[in-house]
């Protein structure tokens, strides 16, 4: 119940504070038999690391992954696996003037009023050093769905006011990873990372939006009434750091539309049944339709500014703060692949949930 | 995990089909001792029924909830509330034509792929008729809430392209239902509605947004890192029907804005500890810090409309089909009483969960 | 958390105070597709019912149970089944004696504890009354199982210190319910109803135990390492009212044998690896292995007496108690439908769970 | 859904095979601000430990637990407890004879059945190596009861045909652990061990009971209907390793008494109202009535024996095998703090679920 868990068939765990001994996992309920690809594995988590790239934290960690269980001869066995990722890179005392002073727009203070304590060190539990164990669990779910021919693929699509405006169609999502804020528009992407290294400079930050499209989903993914496909990626989404919104589909611009130009017409496709259009992002009454599913995800500003601001400490005395240490001048090229992990555990979830769909599946 | 359950704690389970005998459902862990105020019950049905004015459904239902269990002289017992609403204007041979054929953008297609059968007679399970359930289980959170000065107030923001512009703070909240549209400002309500009156004439529908403020949070409710309070918020939203999309606090706008504007920084208040703005929507870290919570929430137009539309049937064979029926030409006047409902639910929820936070709470 | 729900894939959540409206039960995780067959599961109730027979309560209730939703042309839609059964023959009055004087051994005291509150109409919620609910879902599970060819046979093995020797594979089970204490054995039937006669015509109670067995478990059923399929039996088991313990294979005369005699070695038969001997229980590591599955439950004497009793009230003054009403003075009869409904759900549940085992199943 | 996770808010999740690179846990849900005593931890894992006396099994595991989070200048903070215990002695080599071989009355056949595959290098999931995490996290449950004074109390009650007459009024629990087998009368224990050594130089196991008291358990914990305190009692009991059985009060002996005996009398004491006699064991209705909580568990003569004996192996062919490395012969003397710590377990969940009984606790 203290909200550590995510997925009711292919469970992940997470433990782990940002400055503790390490972070990791444990992914109950992943079927036996499935090859692992170690590989594979390392390089997602190389996607997320600090440091790959000069308009990220310059932290260093090295993010290895050490399973301890669950898998035998490179194959999963159906028991839990579970893994850990040692924190090298923490530098605590650049969190020691933070001890009784609350930042601004950060866990801190609300931790505090939670639980009568926190980890001062640095952002504790609340830090996105967190997200290492979902990439780690994703990449896994990855692999589990890849037997099935269902693949995710995340994008930055805006970065402050700089904006990519053309549809997934119109891209080709495997130059994602060619630039390093990954955009997959060479001359949006550019853009993008000069906005990110002005707001550097200036020690300050900036917010922007990630899209995802996942193709290949079987028709009949998704659990009425209350876990909706999309309302497990929602939620899926919201739990990532610094995340204010969620839209699939038609999304917020659709409210404007009606009725007749929203519908989805029918057609009849080669082997199965398609829609002409796909303003339901692939997603009806909850149910994926076998279309592409997409949507949008919103990410405010990082709160860690290399500037002066005031505050006030535990006893809720008059304070400033400053930031130190090496943080993100905008989360959004490292969260593509946190996206991609969280978006992946609900696909997996719902595909074993689905198995007991009918009597004779 | 068929996903008819929604929370942790106090928890709503439901059950019914639109044409079946009835709908219903199950509260567990509702604390005992909560007395029980069946008169503002039955209004928040009576907000959400069919029939009410002229812009919504014609259906006749007057949704009288029967308690069954879990009440003893007018109190709860701390033992599960079971209840069930009759349908009574169960029209199912309006549904006769579609027995074989896919409405666009319904869930006729993918429960079919899901579960190789559907209750043909209307939207079955998939209806907004199970959202009855859940107004009776929000209702009770709401008393609960209540004793803890938390409120909730949900409104009509859009409709279609009619915007409303004006913040929360400059509106009276408490004239809400002073029209049908549920907008609190008399001008703005007009123009919808007249839209709204507007669509229906042409046989078509519209969609719009529903904006939320829960009032009198204290800080420290949500779970990191999963069930962070804006996450299950945002699930809960998703899971209504037609809902297409979430966004908290400063939303999707806040990702154009630096750092330093978005921070929101502390303050010390009278007794307590506050922020100057609000940027965060009363939520960091996942965690209530006391401020107001604010979120939005998108609709799409109804997928029902009087209009003959190209279609397939279960064959792939193409197909027509036109509406019939009394539908809504917009749910959003109705669909107010259900967003407040969920997010009572959500927040009764984290209420009871929080009292496991500390060793002496 | 509240404790009304059992199982994790195939859920039965139930409500309903013994003297309250009705009680009832919700049904979910049932794939689509089971054909209901309504007389069996009728005939399922009607073997729990008071008044059978002169060995039981003489109770008037016809126990009829109302399908409200989750079937459609007889069939399971997949979505949650609701069922409510009236209460008819509450005699309130019987208990008004009651309301401030705790019973022994009942759970007056203990209800009071914990909610600060009790239904003092009955039993309220911790009535057997409750066990109605059970019997349906319990019905419903059986027809899912008999589509695995696993069958589920309880009968009264014990009734006070009137044992039935014989092993399950001497006696015919067809022939459980041609005596109406359930015993399949007619001699020792007689002497059991004899015993349960005295202590009726005494004022009295008496305990015994109930036997069951389940035949056609396929291997591979049950989690490790926590929802071991005995140990959810086991749970199963005592969350019955007035039960006080639960062995599976040799039990606790196993413990006093050596490994050597006790290990049940493998052969292999015509299609399958079988064991020679079955001290297992048919479960191994918590896993079925194909044996049939075979435990054996404890029930307590009734806590009602026909005879005055000292005790105290609720202010803690010493009071005298008699027992009112018509009260079963042996459970065991009535009981056996009971332990088989919740075996069949324990295993209804594991059968679903099974089906994500292995990548490919 | 998987069966790795125990509790429902104190959440106990376990990962680890026997001969894997580490066995470990996470706790999810233990309040912010108990103190950790890590001496009092380790020297309950000493408890468990192989080789701390000679009639047990003489593997060398210094069962050394590092935590990895959730505690902050030794206090818990709320968030998950993760901690491993690396695996040092793994004879993996041992095991290679087994590889196709299906030791009887072992888990192998059932997990290969289950799985489609198994780790051969010994028990894997199966193996008792698991119970180190149990023992891990109910001593920071037995922390946390203790902060409530509620204590849990386990001894050796039977050892084959040797069993200890008296009751636990009749012993001084404090010597449980004076001699190696931890039965709290010396002399008795002194058979049971002569006893255990016989059973172990003849190449073969024996079985037995162990019995456990719960002191200082306020009225009030336990959930009506299905998580009856006792139920869950219960099932904690079952899932451990070789548990065939489990009563609890009056237990299989109760069975024979009339209710007029067998019920408890209500008494006012001092402060609070009290039972004459407690064949209730504590827990009335599924909950806790304030008298001392006690049960039995019955455990199988370990399946692992140094004799030669008949199977199969995987192909179906007839097969032998003998048992090789070092091997418990009587697992009751390190199954005693493996009962109290799933006890503990069970009590402090109970304690946090019973924390929203009431609309005002």
């Amino acid at each position: 119940m203290a909200g550590n868990s995510f997925g009711k068939l292919f469970i992940l765990s997470t433990f782990g504070e940002s400055h503790g001994e390490a972070t990791g996992g444990v992914i109950d309920g992943c079927p036996a038999g499935l090859s692992m690809d170690m590989e594979f594995i390392q390089s997602e988590l190389d996607r997320r690391k600090p440091g790959q790239s000069h308009i990220v934290s310059q932290r260093r960690e090295s993010d290895r992954v050490e399973f301890l269980s669950g898998i035998f001869e490179g194959k999963t066995m159906g028991t839990p696996i579970g893994f850990i990722i040692r924190n090298e890179d923490q530098k605590s005392k650049d969190y020691e003037h933070n001890k009784d002073v609350y930042r601004p727009s950060h866990a801190d203070y609300t931790y505090d009023a939670k639980y009568g304590m926190r980890d001062h060190r640095g952002g504790g539990r609340s830090s996105a050093r967190e997200t290492v164990s979902r990439v780690v669990a994703g990449a896994i779910a990855k692999l589990l769905l890849k037997q099935y021919d269902i693949s995710v693929h995340a994008y930055t699509s805006q970065v402050g006011d700089i904006k990519l405006l053309k549809d997934y169609h119109e891209l080709d999502l495997n130059t994602t990873d060619s630039n390093i804020v990954r955009c997959p528009d060479a001359l949006i992407a550019e853009t993008m990372i000069s906005k990110i290294e002005q707001v550097r400079k200036a020690g300050d930050t900036v917010g922007g939006t990630i899209s995802c499209v996942i193709t290949g989903t079987p028709a009949g993914l998704g659990e009425p009434v209350f876990d909706k496909l999309h309302a497990d990626l929602g939620k899926a989404m919201l739990s990532i750091n610094a995340v204010k919104g969620f839209e699939y589909g038609s999304g917020f611009e659709g409210v404007k539309m009606n009725g007749s130009a929203h519908n989805d017409i029918f057609i009849q496709g080669n082997n199965s049944i398609h829609t002409k259009t796909n303003h339901s992002g692939g997603i009806q009454g909850g149910i994926s339709n076998g279309e592409d599913i997409y949507f949008k995800v919103a990410f405010k500003p990082v709160a860690t500014i290399m500037q002066q601001q005031d505050t006030v400490n535990s006893a809720g005395e008059a304070a400033e703060i400053m930031g130190k240490g090496r943080h993100d001048p905008c989360v959004l090229p490292r969260a593509v692949p946190i996206v991609e992990a969280m978006a992946a555990l609900v696909m997996a979830d719902h595909l074993l949930r689905n198995r007991n769909s009918k009597l004779n599946n």
